[in-house]
């Protein structure tokens, strides 16, 4: 049976199963980064949209490559030289985009529930690249990839998160991912950043707890997940940069207390001696470029099995047959309520 | 017979037929804009340059993308990372892009005549992508190409333009391109933005009045054109926004003064709720979608004719036979006025 | 006997043998902007990073128009909306880059040496494309394959270079480059700009004078260099744009000092009537626009040399076989005293 996605815009919507079905695909795509060639005529004609209202390095870039490898085009927006500016609604943007008749659309914006949004309103295949502090599941999946490649499973392990998880889409990802793995969270940092509401993130009964001393954090930690301090926000819990380096650095004596095996994440880019020490960034554990590597398969899949994955012609043609044992549609929530929602953040919506 | 153009400047200098001719041509790209794949293999190997000197997100995206569609690769000039802002003259600057041979120069300007005076110089074929408040033929055409799609032909129609028409090379295009299949125009906005000029832009005997109250200006339209609202120029007929919606906007009342079956363009961005109501916009009679894509597919047209047109067997290979009646050269005025006057622009050319 | 270059970092690594390889090499890149389809499947499948930390337009066209001709993608990291912004360190930035496996990292930098630090570190080919006050060793090619072209022979030439020379790492690649070939120097601008040390930077023996007056300077000159007058830099030698024209401009009545046959190259953009007048630059003797065309196949060449220039095969198939007498290790200095001199310039290197 084959598995159809339409978009790929919260892995809190998608299962356990599902989940793996993407991981798995994702290896293929790995192989083909060890290639001295690494260019597919998969996508060839096809048409990868990239919109990007907030600035991107690595994820457009890791997006634009990964099309290019399957042999798409890109369609390049970028909020800085756009109508955007002129004051046109995010709605009338991209229903532009579909216009010319893009195959795809990647989109990263600065409000949450914005992919989701616009996923509705148009015909094409959505993939969410970052939606304010909501979710960004292509970093999600990476982040998995590499741990199950590292772990070689990703149940039940013990994973730490650090640094400002309440403004993070990454952590947020990576908790709805895993928890459906049995993994158990230890979240840990200034406790303006770490809210007791997160405890609720995840499924019924997973376990996610805060602590705020990160030598308690780490203790037998199988996976550390770093995320990035904006020291722009080290405002809020009223700290100094050498106050949070003193009290949340990530360095070489604290992360001994993690189990020895243990590996770390970073979604970059790294701010090296704040909130990560450099002997800890490059060391063997720390799997930072990995992920790098990775985030080109996970987007080269994502884009395969939604822009040609319900076909088994297709299939064949690529040499990436997939067999998963349920198709399921998109979205069990309830689309009235859901659209009633998204009609307040769009006047222009009211009246399609 | 075949027909040639080197450049596309301004459709004032375009006969009825040769208009049809293009209109035409853009009917094969049409087709393939509904295709799975839209790619073809015609200009592969060719290069078409993209400077953009003013900023621009669709006609920018819409014509690397029919580039793309062609097979053809880019070569991305954008002002503002430019050596413009280093000082370079306009003509230094296409001087240097057309020594890395490009086979198409489109070109956006600020200042009204850029292109023509760039296509003087080069020895490579130019597009004028719109230069100030001159002309935007590209623009001009996709608009045709919808009108006439919706309404069978262009022959005898009522347009009714509504804005800022003084500083529009859109309307200016639209203008010089359906007054010569006798279209009748209505122009309307506050006073300073239609100022008496306008009356005689078309070619002897056109149609064109101005009207005042909007009201009137709609009555018995079988097109409405409305133009983007710039809201920083709304200083010069001392207008708020707020009077420019109650004396300028198309919203549905007003809207029934037209004739049953009118339908209504905009150049986009739009700006919803100031010239256009979003009731409006989103109608069955708004043709705002269709214009992108219609604008692929003539930009497809122009890169097809300009690049390989002349040749009978490039031709046989795309498929896309043309014939017209005459073949015809480029330029009727006299070059050495012409020269003249350009010189004035730019202090560089007088040496060449 | 194949030659393997692994960097393109600096023209003084290199000896007068390979120097003319790779001139020669580039020849068969220079035939190939001569013809109607300029593409080349010799490097298809194959991606090439570009990284630009500092603004760029020319450069950084011509390497991506060079990497599209041999059929290569290009992946863009351009500063201004980059994680460079965000405190990321040069090293992180391009690591980063290298785990997308691109296979080329074409870079420019504001520090001089950042492109040789950064390929120490790499396991992939770097081209400089120009490191601060350094070097820049594609122009430094594109102009020697300019010269020779007109000229016949690199061999004892005297060229001429005006401007700031102190800040120019285009002159610093000609002379060491053309003192290789016996070129003899004669520097010449406002004394600050053409500081003593200047007479000492190419091998032992080469003639490097300076001169302050520019009539002598010109005097018997073959080839004359212009540098670009960086404006906002005339304060270091207290000089107004007005009394550099007056004191430095390459005119028509000091042109003829030079040489009868003599040659113009000027790196660009131009400023227009300050460094050069534009009767000079416009005139038969001014090879402006060769310089940018064979930038192109300059950088063709490298790509190719690079990429692919080690496999016999690969040789054969895009039939651009090359032989000379001695294969050769990339560097000759002691990289354990360069390892501590580029240890100071980043402070994350320490740690690896």
């Amino acid at each position: 049976m084959t598995y159809r996605f339409r978009d790929l815009l919260a892995l809190e919507l998608l299962s356990a199963d599902e989940l793996t079905f993407l991981l798995d695909q994702s290896r293929h795509f790995q192989a083909i980064q060890r290639n001295p060639l690494k260019k597919l005529a998969t996508l060839r004609g096809k048409t990868v949209a990239l919109a990007f209202f907030e600035n991107s390095t690595r994820t457009r870039i890791s997006f634009a490559t990964a099309a290019s490898r399957l042999g798409a085009d890109t369609m390049n927006l970028q909020a800085e030289s756009s109508s955007v500016k002129k004051g046109e609604s995010l709605l009338d943007t991209v229903h532009t985009l579909n216009a010319m008749k893009p195959d795809c659309l990647v989109m990263r914006h600065a409000a949450s529930g914005a992919a989701d949004f616009v996923a509705r309103q148009l015909d094409l295949p959505v993939i969410n690249a970052g939606d304010g502090t909501h979710e960004h599941p292509s970093q999600g999946l990476l982040d998995a990839l590499t741990i199950r490649d590292r772990k070689g499973s990703l149940a039940n392990l013990n994973v730490t998160i650090l640094g400002d998880i309440a403004h993070s889409r990454v952590a947020r990802s990576n908790i709805h991912l895993l928890t459906k793995f049995g993994c158990r969270f230890t979240l840990c940092g200034p406790a303006m950043w770490v809210p007791r509401e997160l405890e609720s993130i995840g499924p019924p009964g997973a376990s996610i707890r805060r602590v705020f001393r990160i030598e308690e954090a780490l203790e037998d930690a199988d996976v550390v997940l770093v995320l990035r301090v904006q020291t722009e926000r080290l405002h809020e819990p009223a700290l100094s940069a050498a106050d949070y380096i003193l009290l949340y650095q990530l360095n070489a004596q604290r992360f001994h207390r993690a189990k020895p095996d243990a590996i770390i994440l970073h979604p970059g880019p790294m701010n090296r001696g704040v909130e990560i020490s450099p002997e800890v960034a490059d060391g063997p554990q720390s799997c930072v470029l990995e992920q790098v590597t990775n985030g080109i398969a996970v987007r080269m899949a994502l884009l395969f099995l939604l822009l040609v994955g319900g076909s088994e012609e297709s299939h064949d043609e690529a040499h990436l047959a997939a067999e998963v044992p349920e198709p399921r549609n998109r979205r069990s929530t309830d689309p009235k309520t859901d659209a009633t929602k998204d009609a307040k953040k769009d006047p222009s919506h009211a009246s399609r």
